[in-house]
């Protein structure tokens, strides 16, 4: 792993791809002005559009080409087989090698997973890798994991989520002691399946920690900000993050139509266009764009296919804060140093500890 | 069963009861004037609200008397065992003896959906009943189900679900040929589990149906109208409910933080306050309260415990349309005559019938 910064750039992957690669890498320059940035994809397609940049071009970026790319609906076995020598699976292979800290990805998720473990391969102690992101609370933001990777999970998965998510939000939000819950249909200890209240009995019975186990939290709490963390499986985590998603594009699509009503209303919007558009700041998916795969040896983002430069700018600076703030050293670190053993094979000891 | 429309109200379920029950009762009396009521609990506090009502009095309505209640923390196996003589309990043995069409209650949830099952019954061909509620989407308003009934649902559970559905929609909506997906985390055949999988097998396999199977849906598309009835298992469902709640309550309170923030926009918010106002009916939760008992013989509507007496309105109004278009006889009816025959024992038959 270098010293430095580097992330590896798939300039393929995405709906607007490589231009919104290429333009994101410099909106994250000016944040990141110690960032270095390579490019992997077709060089003839991105060298003209580094040339149009400021900060990028001013570092001539290393590119890596290649003409080959995982299509969107590429199934991730077919990706893992036949990826070979594309732009995803050559960006991966950098950090593999050490040559990059992290790579960043709007390409197809699943292919992203499959290669992503196959080279990065899952860290000790953790039995599989999920997906976690921000979302934004009444609170400020909170994070959730595992979104979509993971369709069914154990308890001992769950309560592996748990760890990694809250070491997540103390290393890249900077929270001293996060507060974990797990995603359930009730508060109450009866409530749920087999796998909730298993994960929550063993996360309620480890001490000494440096989180708190709040219990089981409900739909409604993810946007409440009641927990820094909501653990959850994939297929749960998914539907949730997507319902929020879907719910607040139908609520701005009800607030144009209503603004756009009478007179009035549009006077009034015009009036109070600032008070909307500090809204619409506050809720835009590009601040919350970039996806994190915990429990690999290596700093994976996944950036929304459809995200523009701005957007991709910000799953950048997911992965550079990772980096920055030591996250994959520090998960390491607290699995090893025995305070955060498998809590499958240990739970009572690691309590006693 | 009777052949007006008589409704039994749980009149000390919920959080402001009975004052909610007994208001609310007199405001659907506006909407169903041939609606009878009969409120069930303490006498000596609901006389004198009925005393106060105008349409409901004129009715003189019948009051069974009872000081008993279940409480909002009694697990449904105690209510069940110790729930005799409660006013939700003899709400519902109303609906049992014929004496009611339907029952409305505010109260535990768990307790109504366990004591409806022992009384009512499943229909015969249901397996479990579920909890179908309605949302508001870009394109009307959609059905989903379940809600949080049956934590794990396996396939034949699933289609049973869609079935009942659609002829939900098309008795309570009036919708012709509606639309009916499956809750995934990807739109493509391979994504999601095993139980998801066969369920969208099976539909899939059914022909000469009323109704049109669309295939898997994600969390977006609920809040989207992409179909006319979502089916999920009732963790999934749970989860996604209360989070459009959750994230609609947050954009909410961020357009009241915006608009509060500057002189300009309180002004703005001065002129466009019908357009806001507009939004919030919209989105007003009132308007969606009522989440029904589909699967059961006899009409059970839950209310939301919180609610007041224009959302329990709501709730007798939800009750009173699957008397008024015949849902119960409509889903014994195609139940039996051989079209819908239980998809677990013969899809092909049904498909080629």
């Amino acid at each position: 792993m270098s010293d430095g910064l580097t992330i590896a750039l798939d300039a393929m992957g995405g709906d607007k791809a490589p231009d919104m690669v290429v333009q994101g890498a410099d909106i994250a320059l000016e944040r990141y002005p110690e960032l270095k940035i390579i490019l992997v994809g077709d060089e003839a397609r991105i060298r003209p559009l580094v040339e149009k940049t400021k900060r990028l071009k001013a570092q001539s970026p290393e590119i890596v080409h290649t003409e080959k790319a995982i299509a969107d609906e590429d199934k991730p076995s077919v990706a893992l087989r036949q990826g070979k020598g594309s732009s995803m699976r050559l960006a991966i292979d950098l950090v593999g090698q050490g040559r990059a800290d992290g790579v960043v990805s709007a390409g197809n998720t699943g292919a992203l997973m499959a290669i992503a473990k196959l080279v990065l391969r899952p860290m000790p102690g953790i039995d599989r890798p999920a997906i976690a992101g921000f979302f934004p609370t009444r609170r400020g933001e909170s994070a959730m994991l595992d979104l979509g990777a993971n369709i069914t999970c154990d308890a001992t998965n769950l309560v592996q989520f748990a760890i990694m998510g809250q070491i997540f939000v103390r290393t890249v939000l900077g929270l001293e002691r996060p507060v974990v819950g797990i995603l359930n249909v009730g508060i109450e200890e009866q409530k749920g399946n087999d796998s909730v209240r298993e994960a929550a009995t063993i996360l309620r019975g480890m001490t000494d920690m440096p989180f708190e186990f709040h219990g089981f939290v409900e739909g409604d709490d993810i946007p409440a900000g009641t927990v820094d963390v909501v653990v959850t499986d994939g297929f749960s985590g998914n539907i949730a993050l997507k319902t929020a998603e879907g719910t607040s594009r139908l609520i701005g699509q009800f607030l144009r139509d209503a603004f756009r009503n009478s007179l009035m209303s549009k006077l009034g919007y015009l009036l109070a266009r600032g008070a909307v558009g500090q809204l619409r700041q506050r809720m835009d998916p590009r601040r919350y764009n970039g996806a994190m795969f915990l429990g690999l040896n290596g700093i994976a983002v996944k950036s929304h296919g459809g995200t523009d430069a701005l957007g991709f700018a910000n799953a950048i600076g997911v992965a550079a804060d990772m980096k920055r703030y030591g996250f994959i050293e520090k998960v390491r670190e607290e699995l090893t140093n025995g305070r955060l053993d498998r809590p499958d094979e240990q739970p009572t000891a690691v309590a006693t500890a």
